[in-house]
This record gives structure tokens, C-alpha cells and sequence, in this order.
């Protein structure tokens, strides 16, 4: 492509794009393709000779474009969100154009500083101490995975050299969270080679909270069974209810107990850039490391997870490695990406946080993030006021969980779940928002979760109007 | 930012771009910034108002390019290539913006199933059986991950519940690769609690290739020893030469020994899409899994990795996992990324890839393909040719690997290496071009890497005359 086709095409798709952000409510959030129709409208193989780009875009109009669910809608209020903005998105083409490759510093410079100054801006508007030092990697899973490896780093000398397998020093580990925690940590629990029955779930409390007595308990029995306990995983913001588990116990009881402390705050942690909300981070300046997602509620297009930890040392130990062609005579003066994790490549994932931080500023990120959380309590107080629904969850942060029951009615627990999932298809099919569910106590939940940078309080009445209209239609005598 | 100022600031990065790829050699290949550079320019804190975009792009240009090392220069010779191209950058800036989150089919009809038709398309291309299904992860670090922990899933029963630590059962793990192999196989094994010593390098022959009969030997003796066997790694395009390991013979192995092969093609795989290439993968379609890397020769930003594997099923079987808030009415009818890995969150990367196959074409492909196998070709004519270098490996693919070697003095191996290290910081300080280094045999060998859409003749020929010339300077008597 010649630098005048390129000129043509990238500015068509800057308008394309600028049209897409102006105009999202022309869409219907969940994509109404069939599994299958968009393989289908492509051809099997590639073509013999290139293409027009024109012919190409024209393509992902027909066939892409109807199979895309929009999460830049303003009515997108499933799972959590996972937004872009304006200069991230310039930021992400930047960065595609340089291609960097940050495995070590003299690859990249710029993009290996770079990510320590926009993770250290991060750190200080959340209120993580300095000690903490970041690294950046694709996603909360992977972060997590680092958490644990660094965990039996430290609680298995010479796991690193000597594995686990046909050791007979070595008793089964264990590892404890919430029944609530995210199932990344299932997941790292089973790719590390500790078995996911290494994963213990501590029972929350009826705010859906790691309960500490009943983890000081379980470390304790395990203990005399003679498993070797080393680490636990607290959630802040856990996925089905943003519950908030009690860190600073947590904390205190890692610290008798000698296990390392992983603090999930994927979803969370940015509130606490709003001073109001920063004491749900009380106690991680005792956790030994913690994950935070710009790519969730910060406005950042994924992928983009930053890790925190104060030994950075120990994630050294488990990970580096430097074979004859990535030796560099800076090697003691620089900082190697590659030295603190499974992955060599690395892309400038740190441009379009630096973008976006300097975009808003301190006080446009406080601004949004708080008029998202003052959305969903106004949606709790809906909820709270109308007869036919209950709030099944206290509202931390900017997720309501809820479900419909409706008045008058005698209902089975079963036949109220057929309800609630009879009325999130109503509401979904609609196409103006998209909201998701889980389970809470065994029942089958809504949950509302805000935090587009376009939302704005229509979009959140126009999903409570379909909420109360379907449920009418469904339950005629509400 | 509203639509206006998006269009302006867009339309402004697209021409940028254009300038910057159209004039790529203003720039030195390897940044001249000092550790720190880049840091100390940049604000401690984030801003507490919001900056106009112009100043943050002029920060950009005054403290963040000065940092970038152009891996789009067309004399980045260094590594392996790792490029990007004009249909590509408008691929991630459309991505970006669209920002699908394609952990369920779900959340992304569109990026589930396009993976699965530009995989094809890929797979096609390179001659691999219709049976092998793909997946796109970000590196061939994680590709190689997910193999390993295949492997390991389907060698030992009940890994993924049991775990490895304390169990009298299971007997040390073996897993086999050449000791010209990556070090993503070292880190995966320790990541995946194998333990590195679990990891036996073979030797290779003189032309770095692994040795069949001493893996044989090695497996045999490893038996012999009570050890457990589960898995050959072997590498079509080594680093540091780009040797070809023998898969037919290692697959024959694997195959006896009910072995897991896994094919690291990260950076030559994408050579067989030339017809006269093909034979570089014989025997691959014994395989049990395979990973190719578009974001090194195919023009592809980082990040993309391609894996393939015949059994999808054992890596559903070692981390399918579905929690509650993630369960789907469709989930029979169709694929769900999350499934087949490690990470729940994943971009939509397909999309730049089958701009790329559509933009180029088959033809397109092959044509420049081939085009850098004739200029590496061209640049060990021009080494075998001169009396003050030696070529130290053969050159299959697109790297030529080479060392001075002044005729007439008496060169110990010590000051040999001395005098390439030097010629080739030397050669890297001039900017036109930058090489990269590695250890053949023990000894300090200069590498050229050719995959560079824009590079031409005239850039090779830059690199040749630097070397001459530079060697010269450093040995006067030359």
C-alpha cells in the first residue's frame, strides 16, 4: 500500500470511526448472527491476489460489522465493562504503526520507561505505596498466574529448578480465596501443576466476603494434615457482586501465617482513584501483589492489565532467563521486560494508559468513575422502591445485583429463576442494552454493571423501563 | 474528546504515519536514549486537569520517539523480523475502536469466527492438514505454554485436579528439545512446575539440528532411570540459525514413544506459503500441536501467535471452565475462546491477520517471501566471497549467520569474539542498520535477519559495506 492509498484509507477510517463513537444507539449491543454466519458469508481461503482495501473494508462491513456485540455502546451493561475512548484508540494505532517490541530495553526504550512512569502515575491515584513497582501484561489472567508463580517461588525453594513431580520432599500445597474469587485463579491453580484441589474456596459471608475466621480455619486443618499452605487470593470487586473482601485481616493473617497475599482488584481498583472510595484498598499496602485492569473500567481497549508488586525480585528469580542472542552489554543499567514474566514479546500497551491518564487528568478520571457509581446507586434505589424487584447484593462500586419477584405471586426458587431468565432474554433481545447474570446463594441473578464514558442516565432508565415492561409481559398480573 | 476533535487529531496520525513510513531512514535504527532518558523527561505524576492532545503528541514526538527503536526501519536486521504493514495499522485502529472482548462467542460472533477463518486460511497456505484447528494467542511463548501443558495434561491423569506436588505416583517429568531451541520451552517448563532440570537439551549436528538417535538415546536412558517422558519440542527455524530439526525422524519417535511433538515454527513457519519452501514442514503433519508467528515474517504487528493442534479437545480437557456468570444458551452451538486457554480476555487480533492475507494475497505473499530468501541468499554470496569473513551456519531461510575472520593474523577463538563484538557495535552505532548477535559452537557469531517489507537490496548492501568498512577501521592491515 503507497503512503498516498494508506493517506486515503486511514482517514476514510478515522470518519468511519469518528461516526461509529458519535452514533453507537444505531446498533443493538448483542450481535444477532448465528453461530456460524459470519465463517460462512467469507471464503474458505485466502485470495491468490491481494485485494483493494476498499473491497476488503467493504467485507467487514457486510459480514464483520453485524457479527460485532458493542461494547462501546452506552447500554452495554454486562460482565464488566471494557471500554476504549478517543485518544486510546489513537494511542493503539501509534503504537501499531511503531510495532515495538519491548522484550528488552534497547528494543524499546521507549515503551519499557514508558510503562514504569504511566504504571507508577497509576499506582499514586489509587494510593499504592511507591515500594510497589508494575509491570504490565495482557490480561488479569495472566497477572494472576505471575502472582501464584511468584508465591511458589518463595514458599518451594528450588521449585523453579527441581519442578514438583516425583519429589518426595514436597506435601501437597494449598492455596485459598473466596467461593466468590474469579476463576483465573482456578485456572493459574491448574496450569501451574498445583491441581485445582490445591485451590481451597473459603465460604463468604452473607455480603459475599472471604470470610477470615473460616480461612484462619481451613489454613489451620491444613496445616495439621500436614498440606503446606502458601498463598491466598482476595478479590476486590468480586465479578458476581463487587463484594469487597476484608483485606487488612487477610493481610494479618498472611503475615503469621507466612503466605503470600494476591490482591484480584481487576475490576475495582481504579475507584480508589476517587478519594471517597479509596478505603476499599485498606490493607494492599501489605499484599505481597495486585492486579488492576485499565482495560476494564478505565476507558483503555484491551489488553492491558497492570501488575503490582514489592518483589519485583521474586517474579526475577522465578522467570529470568537470558539465552547468548538477548545479552546486551546494558544489562545491569536497564530494566528487561522479558526478565519478569512467561512472555519475550511485549507490545507498547503502555502508550494509550499514558494517553488516556494525560487526556483526562486526575480530575476527569475522579469525575467519571464517580458519576458511574452514583448511576447504580440511583438504579438500586429503583430497584429498592419497586414491589416486583429485590436487591440481592449491597452496591460498592458501579454494578446492582437484582432479580424480579414480582408481589402477590407464591414462588418456587426454581420457578423464579425460569422468571429472571425468561426476562434478561426479553430485555437483551431488545438490542438498546445488554445486561448479564450470575448466581448469588444458588439463584439465578441480574446484575446492571455501569462504567461506559458515554452512559448517561437514559441509557440506565431505558434498561430499567425494559426491565419493568418485560416483566409486565411476562407476569401479566404485576 | 468529541467527534471533531477525534477527526482533526485521526486524521492528523494517519498523515503522520504516512510521513513515518514513507521516510522510515531519517531515523537510526537502534535508539541513541541512556537508560533513564525517557523517565526523567516525563512528569512524576499524572496531571491533575486534562491535557489538550496536542500537547500530549508533542510530548510524544519530544520525549517518546527519541526512545523508539524502528523496528520498521528497513535496516533492522536484528533478531528476527518483526514488522508491521499499512493494511495491518488500519486493522488495529479499527480494532481498537470496535474493542471486542471475544472470551465468549457471544461477546464477539465477529472475532470468534473471523479467527477461525484467517486461522484456516493460514493453515491452508502453509500445506498444514485440514484437521489441525487453530487458535490465536498473543506470543509464541504462550503458544508453547499451552502445548506443554497439553501434553502434560494428556501424560499424566488427572494433573489438572491432582496437581503434581505430593504424589508418590508420579515419577519426575522428561521433556526433550534441542539445545538450539527457544528459551519460551525453558520458561513453560518452569512456569508449568515441571522444573528446568525436567528439560534435556539434545545436542544437534554440525548444522545445529537436533539429533534423533541421541533423543533416542536420551529417552531410553531417561526410562531407563524411572523418569517419565511426555513431550519433544522441535524447532523448524532455530534462533540463533535458523536450523531445521528432522521432524519426520522426530515425529517417528514421538510417535513410538507416544510422545508429545510440538513444533516451534514461530518465525519460519510462514516460509512454506512458498511453494519451493513447503518441505520445510515435512513431517509436521504428525504433529501434535504447532505454532507459527505472524507477527514476526508476516507483517503482522505484534502481537499474534498462531497455534495449531489436531487434539483441541486435551486443551478444552486442561482448561475449559465455565463459572456461573459466564454460562451461555449457546454454548453447544458454538466455540467459546475462553475455552482453549489461559486468558479469559482476548482482543480481537483476526482481524488485522485476514486484513493482511486479503491485502497481499497468496501471490503477494510468496513474492516477497522469496524476495528475502534472495537477498539473504545474495548476503552469504557476499560473505562466502570475501577472505577477511567466514559464514558459520547454513542459510535455509532468511538469516544469514557469519564472523570476521581477518586473514593473515593469528586469531585465538578470545580475540575473535573480541573483534566481532566490537565490529558489530561498530556497524549498530552508525544507525543506518542494526544486527544482532549470538553464540554458535561457543563462539560470538553476528546474525543478519532479512523480513522487512520495504527492505531492498541497497539496505543489505548498506549492512555489507558497514561491516567491510567498519572491520577495515578496527584491523588496519585488512
Amino acid at each position: 500500500m503507497d503512503p498516498s492509498e494508506f493517506r486515503l484509507h486511514g482517514h476514510r477510517l478515522v470518519d468511519w470511526i469518528a461516526e461509529y463513537f458519535e452514533h453507537p444507539e444505531r446498533y443493538p449491543v448483542l450481535s444477532r448472527v448465528k453461530p456460524g454466519d459470519v465463517r460462512r458469508a467469507l471464503p474458505q481461503s485466502a485470495p491468490e491476489q491481494g485485494e483493494p482495501f476498499d473491497r476488503i473494508f467493504a467485507d467487514f462491513e457486510r459480514v464483520i460489522m453485524p457479527g460485532v456485540t458493542h461494547w462501546n455502546h452506552p447500554g452495554f451493561f454486562a460482565y464488566f465493562p471494557a471500554n476504549t475512548c478517543e485518544p486510546a484508540v489513537l494511542g493503539e494505532l501509534v503504537a501499531a504503526a511503531l510495532n515495538q517490541q519491548a522484550m528488552l530495553w534497547r528494543t524499546s526504550p521507549a515503551a519499557t520507561e514508558l510503562e514504569e512512569v504511566a504504571l507508577g502515575w497509576l499506582r499514586d491515584l489509587m494510593g499504592l505505596p511507591r515500594a510497589f513497582e508494575g509491570v504490565i501484561y495482557d490480561t488479569a489472567s495472566v497477572s494472576t498466574l505471575h502472582a501464584l508463580a511468584a508465591a511458589r517461588e518463595r514458599a518451594v525453594p528450588g521449585v523453579r529448578e527441581r519442578g514438583m513431580a516425583g519429589r518426595f520432599d514436597l506435601p501437597p500445597l494449598r492455596l485459598y480465596c473466596s467461593e466468590h474469587a474469579h476463576s483465573s485463579v482456578d485456572k493459574a491453580t491448574m496450569l501451574l501443576g498445583l491441581g485445582h484441589r490445591a485451590l481451597r474456596k473459603i465460604p463468604g459471608d452473607a455480603e459475599f466476603r472471604l470470610r477470615p475466621d473460616a480461612l484462619g480455619d481451613a489454613i489451620s486443618a491444613d496445616r495439621a494434615a500436614g498440606l503446606l499452605p502458601i498463598a491466598v487470593v482476595a478479590t476486590i470487586g468480586t465479578t458476581s457482586s463487587t463484594s469487597i473482601d476484608p483485606v487488612p485481616a487477610l493481610a494479618q493473617i498472611c503475615r503469621e501465617e507466612n503466605l503470600w497475599l494476591h490482591v484480584d482488584a481487576a475490576y475495582a481498583g481504579v475507584a480508589a482513584i476517587v478519594p471517597e472510595k479509596r478505603a476499599i484498598l485498606a490493607g494492599c499496602d501489605r499484599a505481597d501483589s495486585f492486579v488492576v485492569n485499565p482495560h476494564k473500567w478505565l476507558f483503555t481497549p484491551v489488553d492491558l492489565s497492570a501488575f503490582y508488586t514489592p518483589h519485583m525480585d521474586i517474579l526475577r528469580r522465578a522467570f529470568a532467563l537470558t539465552p547468548d542472542y538477548l545479552t546486551t552489554a546494558d544489562a545491569g543499567a536497564a530494566r528487561n521486560l522479558m526478565d519478569t514474566g512467561i512472555q519475550l514479546g511485549r507490545r507498547f500497551r503502555a502508550l494509550k494508559l499514558w494517553m488516556i491518564l494525560s487526556h483526562y487528568g486526575s480530575a476527569g478520571l475522579r469525575e467519571r468513575l464517580s458519576a458511574h457509581m452514583a448511576l447504580a446507586q440511583r438504579f438500586a434505589g429503583w430497584v429498592d422502591d419497586h414491589p416486583d424487584f429485590e436487591r440481592v447484593a449491597p452496591v460498592p462500586l458501579s454494578v446492582v445485583c437484582f432479580r424480579a419477584r414480582p408481589r402477590g405471586g407464591v414462588w418456587s426458587d426454581d420457578s423464579l429463576d425460569t422468571l429472571n431468565e425468561r426476562l434478561i432474554d426479553a430485555v437483551n433481545a431488545d438490542g438498546d442494552v445488554f445486561l448479564s447474570h450470575t448466581k448469588l446463594d444458588g439463584r439465578f441473578t441480574l446484575r446492571i454493571a455501569i462504567g461506559h464514558p458515554r452512559t448517561e442516565e437514559r441509557h440506565v432508565a431505558r434498561a430499567w423501563d425494559l426491565l419493568t415492561d418485560r416483566l409486565a409481559r411476562l407476569v401479566p398480573q404485576v
